[in-house]
């Protein structure tokens, strides 16, 4: 398709690579270390995974982190002002528009999973199969922890994999849950020796390359059409409420250190 | 707000009281002993938590039973002649509108569950926090174990957080679950020595209270919007099934009542 | 009831008068003038229609307006600072809550409009029946008129019940649509010569009254259940655009005041 | 098939013919003269349009009434005592069932409307395509006119045809509907002259012949696929309103009888 | 009722047996022994799950398997050339159709399985309670194990009771699951020692029998809604999808053979 | 966004111009003459409308043909072989793609039509608002009338903006509608004198663009979300239908034109 430029190495924080069986890998990470989300991230991920999503070389797409980790922290501040509205109109969009473009590849998506997914495991959730490290821990460092409501699709996707009772506490009070608690949730498929996932998630690709390719995207588009529509339901709601509920964090922090400020000049 | 006349002490079988940060406790209870549901209470019931809900100065909201123990039985006869349409109205209207009550309460719910919670545990599955004491169970003694179907949001909420499998044999063949049991099954978040969960409760509040009051209530609004829908969706059908069904054992029992009497004359 | 304390006097902007067959007229109006829109008065509306709602002695509600208007304007400044999120969410959450509270009136709900509903005729398409004076105009002055995203119900309403398609030229392009093409549209149900809508809505509320109550309010339920549903599940949303675009038009009014008086103190 | 025994002849109240291009013509009447619907009718119709809908060799349906009338009445007393549950029970059983199975006719359906659709018009507009000798009437005048609320798919239909305003003034007050209003209102495809209505549709039928039958099928399942939606998410809790409130009635009704038989006793 | 020929004795793949409290036994078998799935069996099941519901007299129904079997394999040959549109429409219709019926039937469904249910274990899930030999287990080896997308409702209902997460790892690379894991899952309710099923299946029977019919009745339809809601939402499309899906396998296939023809001729 | 390379050049069958203010004008063509859809149209359709959503530049969209036309025909042999399913498996991909990008412009949109919308009248439905020439009319070339089932979301998008009952007729007996009929239908907001339909277009834009940009992109967000949903739920599913549909209609006329070619032969 001449509209596909060439996309693998567009992106400053995912590596694309992909086999001669169209297996690709979408490694997440910060100049090939753990990945930290920010804007820059933010934007990126939304016309990678459409580009992923739309090009039909890829028979099967692989979701991971650099350095034994998935995304372990965000960077807030890169958003700029997100008491502005014309901020979070573009957070609002961008964050609706990424995940229904993950919920468009149309191919099985597998996630292998090292080290922490702390940010944005929302990701990882709208994959087919999680296979994780016995390592790797799920929490979400970037909302409630942070004073900021969690809208932007993690409750959304650990609601539907996990159960809306545990979802809401996992994000209420966040703690790091290990894989083996995913697994017995029913959001981890597999568990297995650290630094494995991958592997793993290789051989299940190669597992799945048997069936024929029609196969292999009608599985999908059937898997994930629930959760595509809870997705196109729910989540720009939910990143609304979160764009003012981070609105109201920024005022105070902004009235608090304006009236620390205050005080010092006054002393 | 001027419309809210004094609310915390209007009601017979719900003790309110509130400290100083607004952590709201509703303390379920007949006469300070334990809770037993009557026509009075549902109607009470869906005023209360009509009033809390709109009540601004509410920051968290904790449902809790009186004498260590939730709702631990029904007295059926207080609503009257079920089989006549216009007191099932009743029932249905107000039992509809007081789950949209408690859903439409923008608050980090807790429930406190202590002893029995054998009627109404919609109630407590509409927290998004479940706290319990060990010794705690969960059973539905007000439906199809006398005979009626159960259809006024019990199955609604156990299917959202349980599943529909275990909710249906649950509620089929009703034995007490234990507090261990339902936390396996995702409903429970901590389960806790018994005659703790309250202050547990209290813990988590003075947790949630951290984040800023308008993350707080729009964390809540998301967490809670699926249910809702289905609420709305579910439950006002269910509520006229189950009508249906209490209507069908009174006539029964009435005719079985007659029989006997009339037999009596006879011989 | 006995939590009903007496709502019939208890708001400014909302003259409440019942007959002897239970007739609940809501008349609209700002000192017995046309009624203007205000915080307060949103605030008011939210406990009225509850109220009105829950008190099982009202048989039919007729809504309509003061002066032979039914709301002309609204005072946007009455809402305090729009862009502070701490404002918005008490708009956000009154706003969802009005609309599920008409809902909930459980009989039948006939709107007898004259003069300009050029604000919040989402109350009235609430309504099961809407006749209108011949003079009658429906227009949404409140909203991208004065540069704010209509997503408080105005859209949710007006395409429920006139098609989407009218509904947004309406709502991007607003002048005032006659009675007439209102009926042609399917949104009015009846036209009469000016000043002689209450009265059609008396007879028509004299025919209901026919019908045995449980058939009255069951038929309420049953016509009102999938806007119900619809209001549940876009109105919140909505609001949360609504106030991040009324945010947005603050700033900028507040940029280009700030920049005006800066231009004042160079000059 | 075999489990398809010689439905043709099956039924008292239609008459199905069929064509050697498989046009089935199904007639609604009582003994050739126009149909009063009752609960044999009730009980038939479901049997019937679930052997229409799975003989392959139907392949246009064509919905039409003896007499040139289509349903003109409903025999209340045929259903027994509606405020017994059980009885109810198979109504609303049947009334649910008998919707499910005429929009599971996977082939196109047309309504050749004669004279009166007075009664069950939903089963009519359930057709892809409505043809009506201009003559034609609709009305319900079997719910709020005789006192029940009309739950059983009459608002489901025509809202969803004619738009939720139309349909509720229409069955709160209802009179006779033109065929010309009712084409007006997008409900009506065709006005014909009287007693020309089954011609048209024959020679619509012969027009969507020219399609493939997977054509022909899968149009049927896309087009009617929203309303069968809306006719499995509302017309079972309908149909309990309306039971609920059959029985409100037949309760008052007995009521005042006794109580005139009381007087006559008396004096 | 007149149009229920005798249905008991007309399907070669179900034994129907019932006692004189109405419970009906509804067992799959090839000649006695273990079921495969195959065209006739196919068409049969739709027509006899429809009488099944339509029955009254059946007032509980379990479902079983011959030879401590449920269904271990399907026939895919006997369907044809499930390439043609032609042969696949009927596959859509009847497989769509078949789901509803079982879900449409109106009194308490439970499965009695014993050995593999390896087949339409979907028919299983619409059970509200299924009781398991511990030697039981579940499979999928008619879809992705031999190279089609499991479209049928296998995914829906699998995922409606088990979760999406471990629905979607079990239908990729479908392994036996212990009915120990599928109780953990929260889909089996009870495990049984191995040729109990069937037993336990009518203790329950007789316990739920003691409810009032209605009760009954109305407690599957409220049980049975959310899940029939999801089945007529998503099943039509899944086997479309899947439909695609077994003919690009067939063309490939039969594109081998004909290679490989070729290569023979060559040769 | 450096990941937007030059789109404006980048489609043979689109020219899109952007005035200083950010209206940006997408007009179909073929070599500057009137559309005829095409594969190859297709697949960069769905491009071209995701990076005009993507692009934040883009202030207001205006959908328009060359040549007085809009898209006059489909050219059904350049998709191939369309009972190939990996054929069509793009097809179905690419049908749901485009659709969902045009909902994702998240800018009013303005349709400006002029001749005849004969082919994908769903793009012009995606529309906030269409502006027609006098002359212009509205038909479906592409589906019925030519033996295939119109599931591609030209149902969908008719049905919600038209009603379903116009729909249907006029998707089954395809003729052209006239800009005054679709503007009675609610369908077409405004009708002006052929050749103006652009120009006043360009005069909604200029009125849209007096609101702040938040308002504009949140009104859009609010005003296309039920269509969009619905898009999602019903289109994946209609194209699915269409796609069998038309391979139907591909094998009669090959075995037609291999029985002709047969009888040549024996002749």
């Amino acid at each position: 398709m001449q509209f596909q430029h060439d996309y693998f190495s567009a992106y400053d924080h995912l590596n694309l690579t992909r086999d001669s069986e169209g297996v690709l890998v979408a490694e997440f990470h910060n100049n090939g270390g753990p990945c930290i989300m920010s804007a820059q991230g933010h934007t990126e991920f939304v016309d990678a995974f459409y580009r992923i999503g739309q090009d039909r070389d890829n028979k099967i797409v692989i979701l991971t982190g650099a350095a034994r980790e998935f995304i372990i922290d965000v960077d807030w501040s890169s958003f700029g002002d997100v008491s502005d509205p014309g901020v979070w109109s573009q957070v609002h969009d961008e964050g609706v528009q990424v995940l229904e473009n993950i919920s468009n590849i149309r191919v099985p998506v597998i996630a292998a999973i090292e080290g922490r997914a702390h940010v944005h495991s929302d990701y990882v959730l709208l994959g087919n199969v999680i296979v994780a490290g016995e390592g790797a821990t799920f929490q979400d460092v970037a909302h409630f922890a942070v004073g900021v409501a969690p809208g932007d699709g993690i409750f959304t996707t650990w609601s539907y994999r996990a159960g809306a009772g545990r979802a809401e506490a996992f994000l209420l009070d966040p703690k790091p849950l290990p894989a083996r608690t995913a697994q017995e949730w029913g959001v981890v498929a597999e568990v297995v020796p650290n630094g494995k996932a991958l592997s793993r998630a290789r051989e299940l690709a190669k597992l799945y390359l048997k069936a024929p390719e029609v196969t292999r995207r009608n599985t999908r588009v059937h898997f994930i059409q629930p959760l595509k529509e809870r997705i196109v339901h729910e989540v720009g709601y939910g990143l609304s409420l979160e764009g003012a509920s981070a609105a109201a964090l920024a005022r105070s922090m902004k009235a608090q250190s304006e009236s620390s400020a205050q005080k010092g000049k006054v002393a």
